[in-house]
């Protein structure tokens, strides 16, 4: 068995930190998510938040972290299982497990992140969807789905095995669209919030707190740092700073973009484009993070901020009603970063843009049927939809019986 | 006077850092003890809060660190005090001090940790408390009984000194426990708050803002990391990261706990029972934090989940006031996570189980006698409760001639 | 090139990390300025504080790093500057380039840093000045006149070369004052806000939430701790944890010095003025915080929340209308603590002193000078105030056409 050496303590310090950093996106996601929606909802969305998050540290615990890194057999594979719960090997503490973190830490990194691809769509499937059939979903979206599209190039699967594999540092497509096309097709199963596209005409129907937004907004990028940087699997200096500034840089650019093109499209200083221009950015960089110079993050976040407007504008138009941008932030984003990958830095070339495009559509293929597979039968048994009567009085009353401020509504 | 090695360096920070988690767990505790109480009183409840942690660390620095580390000459007593202030000694900031940490990282760690017992009381005694006497009573349980009462154990006092060491990781106990008894003899000192139970009824007093609430738990579980984490006095890799885990498995539990335990109970998803339920998992696991398996924290969170409901049920019943369930949490799941050390993990058995118990009375017959003795004092001299007219108005007109949000009310 | 070893990799991890604590700082800033000010103005603060965190990063890659630290050609010198970028020279990620840090973290670490200068800006401009003007304003100050005074002393420029080096740790003057002296500045040549001063009285104007100006102080605090603790430049066990003890005691000694100076001058328990004494003790700590003792620090803090009361008092008498207070905290506490240097701890004495009273002069000249040149030219060309319809409807709807809270006003 290996020593544990103090660059080993480093390393796994590092990446137990970033778990912390992850975890707090979820309160980023949460806040983001009431503060974009009506106060009517509010106590349905933390309840929704505060079950993912422990969904998905249990599913993770249970299945998905064997299904994700099922193991070497399985390299090349479709799929692959380890078996239920996490079993200590020898060494499971040590660099002979990995180099970079021991086998909890690895665990709960992993853990976390398979958190957010639920919150994601709980975003897009808000103020209108059944508080049961969503947390069926999570179990199984976070517990089977998301770790058998990880598996297939982190945990070292046929998209890894490409003659050029598929590049996905950080998730841009097996995190953000993962989530994102669930979002898509969980938002377009359920329809419009009632009262969202009344005779044909968009009617906006503003968030109830833009500074809770903001505040979600700030914690998210303040988070993505240990997403992003905890995503080099050590404490690399080199590595990892240059992925933090890659990461701010393309927050930074994100905010730009949505902020010029929200102008020059509305004519005004629109908060929340800015504040899904930051995300924008950051899910645009998140594939390329370690493989990008300065001025290549700026472009990519800056194309980021400005595709976001669009595509916000654009799901409006197809009568895709997502409450929050989710699926202009995360798919749009995701898909646009993980091309990026292929045109951008270090790794960019047709080889690899073939790679990217490949991985690209095998996921999008298989989330969206798998979703869609899973929103139906959700669907057909336990139903997806509040009635129009809980929708209009709010699902806090409906299926909580609270208001989240009792005192002002 | 031994070197600075790299190894120590990276212990060091680690608890430092861990200090910096469990400072933020009083913005933590301050966002859910105002969001789930009236906004009339919120002035009041971040007055405090922002003092009882000013009074932690200043108080520490006085007195707390060396009553609670009074050094080796007093192993196995009840009582030491290595004098007031903090001396410097020879090879302080390296690993002659400690492996693990310099005095001073001890020093904060502590003196963070110091402020959660006064910050627990606060809770239960909100809304009629006032604020001189809360003032008075936390420098003084602050300063002197909790550090007293962590001496007996983590000081290397009498409960350490067993022929089975009384066991308490992280402070189920010493920390928990000891808020939770002074914020349940403080709420029956007090009475309950004006209508709550009128003629024998119990009304139902819901908080102004679940969303300040959900944030406070989100804050809290996210420092809970640094406390338990951190309480592994290194950064060792192994150890860290398995607290990590359980400390995560033992939040989670504790939610889905709650969340079964308040719907079969209510037939509603009660958000502030997921919300306590996740506090209770987590006061749960503290105790044995470091000597749990997996499966072990998840049947502890889980009960420490459903205890919390019927505790809230029960100290209605029996007419206690605690308006935020801080008594339910820290003392009831505080005594459950310190016995079930003995019950599940590593150190089960039962002369552990002996300890235990004998752990749990004497710090409860102290506290109970040491906060009540307070308590009275202070009622005696100065007053302990407002009048009904400031009540009524609210303590943040009474006491601050201010309002938490002018435009609003 | 020198390697990369484990004790590199721990300093960096450091410095990362107190990025992170910095960056979180912004959100901070936001919360403190949008609770102490009205609600129709809310989101144009977010909006300026989200660009703020934006164009410190991209500025400080442009051009700021390189005027800030333009390399030993110009030690001693009054201005410098590298060129446009960030050039990788070889060894940038070892402990060639530095012992405590890589290129890349030691540029993201300086850049949050930057952002700050503007945000204090922020506070004391609110509620009155146009978007636009603004914008143009931090650009330019975050991107030019805050890395030139800050080459002066931390770039070896001729502050450094003094016989006694000018001492500011981690900048009471370089950060808190140059951000200080521009929002006196701005505050005088904007003029209050209407209602402010009617016929020579002082009406307050509170803030529209205390529970998001606590929130931002928790957080400010919190992040102080990478603000002063990273500017150790390294790990060092020794140093660190110094920098913690005395930044915790300061900012709680702040805290309760006004807490006291308010109860006696208004007779009531002010919480706006306990935050802003926390802050006050942090600015005062600031300059010193490796270069005191414990008692030291609580006297210089102390000392802070005092003044910030009267410097609140005293700048609402001469009429310049700082909606938060940011000039008494940022500015009045920053000169405090750069002087306190000369005056307390190890770096004490007359020459000291001198030292330290030139800095806070050329500083101040500079900036009083600089930032009234921008202001000016920016009134003479785009124009500086909004006008007053639009100041009365609040800048949201005027300046972004939203409402933070749409649902409540």
């Amino acid at each position: 068995m290996e020593e544990v050496t103090p660059i080993f303590t480093v390393h796994n310090l590092w990446i137990m930190i970033a778990t912390l950093l992850v975890f707090i996106m979820h309160l980023g996601f949460a806040n983001l998510e009431i503060g974009l929606t009506r106060s009517k909802n509010s106590v349905n969305i933390l309840f929704k938040n505060t079950l993912i998050i422990s969904i998905g540290i249990l599913t993770y615990a249970l299945c998905g972290f064997n299904l994700m890194y099922p193991g070497e057999a399985f390299e090349g594979a479709f799929f692959g299982f380890a078996g239920f719960g996490i079993s200590l090997s020898e060494g499971w503490n040590t660099p002979a497990y990995d180099e970079g973190y021991t086998l909890y830490t690895d665990f709960i990194f992993q853990a976390v992140f398979a958190a957010t691809a639920a919150t994601i769509v709980s975003g897009a499937v808000a103020e209108r969807m059944k508080l049961i059939a969503f947390i069926v979903f999570s179990f199984l979206y976070v517990g089977i789905f998301y770790p058998m599209v990880g598996m297939w190039s982190w945990g070292g699967g046929f998209l890894d095995t490409l003659s050029t594999p598929f590049y996905d540092f950080a998730g841009s497509t097996l995190v953000h669209s993962t989530g994102g096309w669930a979002a898509l097709v969980g938002a377009w199963m359920l329809g419009p919030r009632i009262g969202k596209y009344p005779n044909g005409k968009i009617i906006p129907i503003p968030g109830h707190s833009l500074p809770l937004a903001a505040i979600g907004v700030f914690l998210l990028w303040f988070g993505w740092f240990g997403f992003n940087g905890g995503s080099v699997l050590s404490a690399n200096p080199g590595e990892v700073s240059l992925v933090f500034v890659t990461t701010a840089i393309a927050g930074a650019a994100g905010a730009f973009g949505a902020f010029f093109a929200s102008y020059i499209k509305f004519k005004t200083n629109d908060l929340t484009m800015v504040l899904n221009g930051i995300l924008a950015g950051l899910v645009s960089i998140t594939a390329g993070a370690d493989a990008m110079g300065l001025i290549d993050a700026f472009i990519i976040g800056l194309i980021g901020g400005i595709i976001v407007v669009f595509a916000v504008v654009f799901f409006d138009m197809i009568k895709i009603d997502d409450p929050v941008g989710a699926i202009s932030v995360h798919l749009v984003c995701g898909i646009w970063g993980t091309l990026a990958v292929g045109i951008f830095g270090n790794e960019a070339g047709w080889n690899q843009l073939v790679s990217q495009l490949i991985g690209i559509g095998v996921v999008g293929v298989f989330c969206v049927i798998g979703s869609g597979a899973l929103f139906f039968v959700i669907k057909k048994t336990i139903g997806i939809r509040v009635t129009e009567e809980e929708e209009i009085e709010g699902l806090d009353i409906s299926e909580h019986k609270m208001s989240a401020y009792p005192e002002f509504n």
